[in-house]
């Protein structure tokens, strides 16, 4: 579990009064607000503050007075038109920030995205706590021997068990060192931001991570796609369902088009049109490489 | 005048109703909302939305799980220590969405600042309306004999005259004849996109721009500076005092830190602790150049 | 013709020497390197820099202590993979440096592509010279009667002569007007700053603009694709050129999976898929807008 | 030492071969390219590329077509303009590439400047290699009793070893069950994205980083700065000196207004005044904060 109960009584003192503002609201992202998401075993995704609905992105778009007296179809076709046409600074009109609780080797790969505003806890200034990422048995995988950087069929019995002995007693043994180097008992104790180097990549962090929508959708397509890191697609997901809650008009299309949409090289594109027009395309004269044609027919059959 | 009844009673619409919401909120800020404050002969700046406020940049800084209990004192100082100390990522956790009209010179220089977002007005799409900054009596200066890139003193009788004249004629006939070459009154009509090219950069557009907090104030450092375009830095001083009431303890840090503060070079620093110790130092024994010893002698005597 | 003798000798005197340099080098970029391309009618684009080549890209993405020894063929691969992954970092790491003519109305399309560094003329501190933008007969289009931002059927006889004549007249006009305000002879004189909002939007400017390969591969997929007005257009397909002679495979990537790519929705791949089983989709069971099923059949029939 | 035999000899033979350029050149850096310059006990820092020199920041501040026909004085006098008014565009001409190799806490750190571009070794592909930071005797500081994120007085005796053996087994220890888990004999072996992270943060990793000019000198004034961590604080002293090797003037107008600037607060320069004038400024009458009167004090007495 991962608040203590002084956390779950911030939370639930957060969520208890509502004020009145002029501003855009989004009652699917009002019902988030504060609530801890888990993720992984001891991780957690919440929504600290958000700005914009799906009608703020429509209303930037036509750069209007008011909130625009246009129907919701006709916001839902803009937006849609927008998101097909690569019209990405209507959708950088909204803004979320998240407070998120993840093992620093997803945390490496997260801060990647450079155009989203972090405050990660210091390690320099504090002491981070004895939480560390260990994986379930069902994620427990093998090196794929097809991908280079991806997972393969499940480790199983005694391997497995290994595994989790290592990862678990290492982790243990480095935080109990962690400590013992920091103690001011009996000597002077080493600095926090020397000690903190002797803790594993599955030890947690956190930070505030804010991001505009259209920064976001990018994450997201990257960051929920089977080819991710499961341990940072389980963050991604949980932010697509809040997403989806928070500018559904916005979310339908970002998933039509881009979470389960299909790019195409102009190589592709010719070898459809080809079939369409009842010729058989093989590899051969596809003129493709082995690894797209792979892909394509993944795709196509 | 900048506004239509049309849009006056937008914005009234949008000001007459508030909705609860969870979120963090500043009072200062929700007066600001919608309303149009007026800046030069046409143009205007209003804030759309907001996030955040002075406990949210504290609360990003300490990555915590509530509002925080901390005494607003203890906000102010920790927000001091982190401007003071050049922190900037938890200043970057608030955001502000302003609705600006603006001349199109103005408007090149501030899209100069490339930290923000923008949805502008689509002369391609749109046709423009005619509204032209002509500049007050008091702002129509002569080039500075000093400063390349200044005014002077003020022109005067016949010459004012004269320009005014002309800044106002060239910009109805090119609206005039803008107008005509859009016209499909017994021609083709020339596209929008094409008959744009005529008007002159003292046109108005408008747009929305939404900036972080760190980004704003790094634009108002320069563009409220007595060295920026007097028609941009109008602008700056209307944020500043927008700001001010949004954020008061984080503007109260920037006033002191960044715009009342001073840049020494390591030279200048020099110079002064000579004379704080009884040396007469002058420009030959400053070490600096003409320029930087006149900059010195402005703020030092 | 763009260039006045004196800028003719300072390009020949720096095409003049070579000197020796440890970096990579792309002979083809050497080619380009300071030689002026006109676009427009006073425009111009040349290279005044680079950084890297295609084996610069591979290097990166293999984070290697030398060139490589890996076959050219080698790297084709991997750049093609790279392209189609959406793996951009290591294009990121090729970077060019242009000096750009352009018409005002045209920069401020192009400034809008923010991850970029730019270096303008400044009106402020300078006098700008007098030349303008005047569209040649065969691009003097009427709005489009289908695209709201877009141009139709060319105009003819009497209409076209009356907007060239507007044109070249305003635009003189302006000048001169501009001319006799700044004019220091029995007057002040305005300051520069202010009379330069006199001048039209076809007026040229000039700029240092620089990009990493990435982020310019961004800029030409949007601004060399037909749906860019024109006179962007011809700035985005001389940099095209300029660019296939430096990173070739990097630029064959970039045409086969962006430039000559199709994106497809969800909803498109759907039909395609149906299609491919025989089945005959129209537009009532395709589940897309009428746009979407347009821009659907203008792609595949 | 950081390389190996076969990486010495990629580097002599990069080093052994110059080819004729168009391009501007700096000697200094010409010097420095490829070369290892060692860091800490296992890293290293290399240039891999540059773009531009002095000359070209001058180039692009003025907009020109050559490369300028002025004395190198007048360059000089212009850099110093140009940094002394916060004119960061000419400085982002000037663009560098380097290959690092650091430990992976201070890599967290370092990735926080988001502005560059950046190419990391990964471990979810490759395997890493069993290096470990251990930080020197004269490194192995206490937790500092007066600053919450800095380092006191260096352990000694007993405590400084314990502290060595721990560091040094345990990151022995979690490399030993890393090539464990890893192992394919008699096992399936553990997906390398999972097993890496058993593994603590002083281990090292390496990449490439691209930044401009502008941007790095940002980088340096923060990291070079006596409050940054030594361990990141080194390799910005090592970049510092190739930067003054590269872009001599740039970097003298660097280290005399921010390196050895000095930023004054309205309050702070009023108390300065005050002193000048004669008068006695106390804490008391300062208007400052502790901290800041602290400040305030180191630097002026």
């Amino acid at each position: 579990m991962p608040l203590t109960p002084d956390q779950e009584a911030e939370i639930a003192e957060a969520r208890a009064t509502t004020r009145p503002t002029l501003r855009a609201i989004s009652d699917g992202m009002e019902a988030h607000l504060y609530v801890a998401h888990p993720v992984l075993d001891h991780g957690l995704i919440r929504v600290v503050d958000y700005m914009g609905d799906d009608a703020a992105i429509c209303q930037a778009a036509r750069v209007s007075y008011g909130r625009g007296t246009k129907a919701v179809s006709d916001d839902a076709g803009l937006i849609r038109y927008l998101m097909r046409h690569w019209h990405s600074t209507p959708f950088e009109m909204c803004e979320v920030k998240f407070h998120v609780k993840l093992p620093v080797f997803v945390a490496r790969q997260w801060i990647r995205h450079r155009t989203a505003n972090v405050n990660e806890y210091s390690a320099r200034y504090s002491i981070l706590d004895r939480e560390f990422y260990i994986p379930a048995p069902d994620q427990l995988a093998a090196q794929s021997t097809v991908n280079n950087q991806g997972r393969g069929e499940l480790l199983e019995g005694a391997e497995a068990q290994r595994v989790l002995d290592i990862l678990r007693e290492d982790a243990m043994r480095a935080y109990d060192h962690y400590e013992d180097m920091l103690s001011t008992e009996g000597q002077k104790g080493l600095a926090r931001e020397l000690a903190r180097m002797n803790l594993p990549a599955n030890i947690y962090t956190q930070w505030y991570w804010k991001c505009d929508l259209h920064n976001l959708f990018h994450f997201l397509r990257l960051r929920a796609d089977h080819h991710a890191q499961y341990e940072i697609r389980v963050y991604a997901q949980t932010m697509c369902a809040i997403v989806k809650d928070w500018v559904p008009q916005a979310y339908a299309a970002f998933e039509d088009y881009r979470l389960g949409g299909v790019n195409l090289s102009g190589k592709a594109a010719e070898a459809l049109k080809r079939r369409l027009a009842g010729e058989a395309v093989t590899f051969e004269t596809s003129g493709m490489s082995r690894g797209e044609w792979r892909e394509f027919c993944e795709v196509w059959g």
